[in-house]
């Protein structure tokens, strides 16, 4: 019996499949949803570079920019720091899987869509969970916390700082110090956060946290990046059992992101280049300049919105200044009205996610989004285009 | 006690990790190595297009066009045909993730480098595993598959077409029937082979088959191409425990990529504009033309090496047409004529891997890159460069 890889069996080839298409041609959208925000166009230059092998020099440098200045963004002094060559969610994945061991321990704060999310990924990680809740548009407060940690005990406090299902900023001061004391990890959700709202990793004592590359960061969706302190880094060193999922065990990214190098995977090369870029941007603007702005735009969004006698879902003292969640008036269809900003004016609003969902738009001003000129743009349009869902709820 | 997130608490920002950088200025390599490859000009002018939502039904219609694509690329009927959001390793890990569960009998066939990851992960998922072995450079053969199969009786048989680390096409014929006896599934490493190397899933009755963006597709590296027939995506239907991994469950993507858009993660969307174009070329130039092309630029290049004395580490009857691997002459750095080559000339070639580190050089020819002219170049590159090492050799 022999077997041979030139053997000529490849006369007959189906044509099923074989799409004839045009060069792609989508057009320009104003993404003001949830995410993905429009990317700042110097970061898709970047992006369309010729790709350089993963293990090139100057490769490798340039990891090393990318690393630096997602601490800048993070504002830590964490060691490992990366992106991971995944979506946000895989970045969250990744901060359970290195973090927590089958039968440990584990509290998980939900307040919105996310939180839920981590408690998926936690029980798949065979945690002992525990989730204490608020209401989808409240946050928790310290006593919650504080009781939840003395009563379970846990290895680990998972968080969303910011809640992109509802957008509320959930405060963190006393929470750092709180874990300590417990002696459990801090794990911070910063997808919709991380390069817009203000946030001091360190200072807050955080000791893991994921987030995304197109919200704050003006990137396209495609790298999660990654941070983690030493307490989690030990933590680490110490499990009992491998890492059970090998794409994202920190313990062999670390070596290639770190200063041996070793080969793990091809690295998503290009996907890098923008990010690098992202960050450059962010370096040249000063973090506190870009959560000034965040903030300011956000502010003028909220007055419009309230002015044209919209409903805001979140108080304001708990408002995110990336994600704004409003009120679908009464009887007027959501999904159509957005679909109709969408085809009409090219302009994306989300919709309401989980239990919010046909009750809220969710109004994104992320990265380079965030400017005076498209919160008028899309107050503009409200105010012309929303009067007809209007009538006609009245009228049905 | 009250929790405030707009506290006044950001007045010091570290200025530590605040790089000032220069606008991204990479130079253009030939990348002739393991992969990534050369990404052909249009699939990077796709990836810099503007980012679309990824519920935004434009996208929705061109993530109907990519499965299509993909499906004519592998020759196969599955409905479950996607791009997994990661590398290669990303699609590799979600092949095993959703169709082992803990403790069932695994046989995982190890010819090189990436037949060890295979049974790494398999390992993770806590496989029962059972490994059939052949030399760097050469691949298993039916009786040795077979045996395996009678003795372990396996739930899966993990194989690799293409062993990126060795350049040995691995013969599949009657491998797939074997399996459908033992009533086991069959899944495939196409990493290398997918759009360059013949291939046809369904009529070798391959179960489950992975593969990457930057080989034979001329996409970037970011994207994990995943493929699952009716038989694996039963037995996940028929799954005892969860999948143990949130990111490649593919119970929840295929919800995504079906009929019902459920949002599962912000899909990176640029990479899948780069991915349908890549596609679309590939249906222009037709699937056995691409097939013919790379095997006669192989050709041409095993020819060319011979004749300067080269030795090439795998027998004609097995040798991949996408990556070559020639023995490095006796006494020369390996390594250092890798980085004169790249550094002078910008042309990059691979080193070996795991048990050939040292031993040989990995010429890649794939996707846009298999061209005569690329042949031709590196032929007169070696010529030319290759005698001084030589020497140096000889002298030391």
């Amino acid at each position: 019996m022999t077997l041979s890889s030139l053997s000529p069996v490849l006369e007959t080839v189906s044509e099923a499949h074989r799409l004839r298409l045009d060069p792609i041609s989508t057009p320009e959208r104003l993404l003001l949803g949830p995410g993905p925000s429009n990317a700042h166009p110097t970061v898709l230059q970047a992006l369309s570079r010729p790709p350089l092998g993963h293990l090139d020099p100057l490769y490798l440098e340039l990891m090393n920019e990318v690393q630096e200045m997602l601490r800048y963004a993070w504002q830590t002094e964490n060691r490992i720091t990366i992106p991971v060559s995944g979506t946000g969610s895989a970045a969250m994945e990744a901060t359970i899987a290195n973090s927590i061991e089958a039968g440990e321990s584990v509290v998980v704060g939900v307040i919105g869509y996310f939180g839920q999310r981590l408690v998926d990924m936690c029980g798949r990680y065979g945690a002992d969970l525990h989730v204490i809740e608020a209401p989808w548009g409240e946050a928790l407060s310290l006593e919650a916390i504080a009781q939840a940690l003395e009563q379970h005990k846990p290895k680990v406090l998972a968080l969303v700082h910011a809640e992109t299902s509802t957008g509320v900023c959930q405060p963190l001061e006393g929470v750092g110090d709180l874990c300590r004391e417990h002696n459990c990890l801090l794990l911070l959700d910063t997808v919709t956060s991380l390069g817009a709202v203000p946030l001091k990793l360190d200072e807050l004592k955080v000791d893991l946290a994921y987030s995304c590359s197109q919200k704050g960061l003006s990137c396209p969706p495609g790298l999660g990046p990654l941070t983690m302190g030493p307490r989690a880094e030990e933590k680490l060193d110490r499990r009992q059992s491998k890492v059970p999922n090998w794409y994202l065990d920190m313990s062999g990214l670390k070596s290639y992101w770190g200063t041996d190098r070793t080969y793990h995977h091809t690295a998503p090369v290009n996907m890098n280049f923008g990010l690098r870029e992202a960050l450059r941007l962010l370096c040249e603007e000063g973090i506190e300049n870009a959560w000034a702005r965040h903030r300011r735009n956000s502010e003028r969004l909220w007055a419009g919105l309230e002015a044209q006698g919209l409903e805001l879902h979140v108080p304001l003292e708990l408002r995110l200044p990336t994600l704004t969640t409003v009120r679908i008036p009464e009887g007027v269809d959501g999904r159509a009205f957005g679909l109709h900003l969408l085809n009409k004016h090219g302009v994306e609003i989300g919709g309401g996610l989980g239990a919010l969902a046909g009750q809220v738009w969710r109004i994104g001003l992320m990265g380079t989004n965030s400017t005076p000129a498209n919160v008028d743009l899309l107050l503009n349009l409200l105010e012309l285009e929303l009067p007809a869902f209007r009538s006609a709820a009245a009228a049905a």
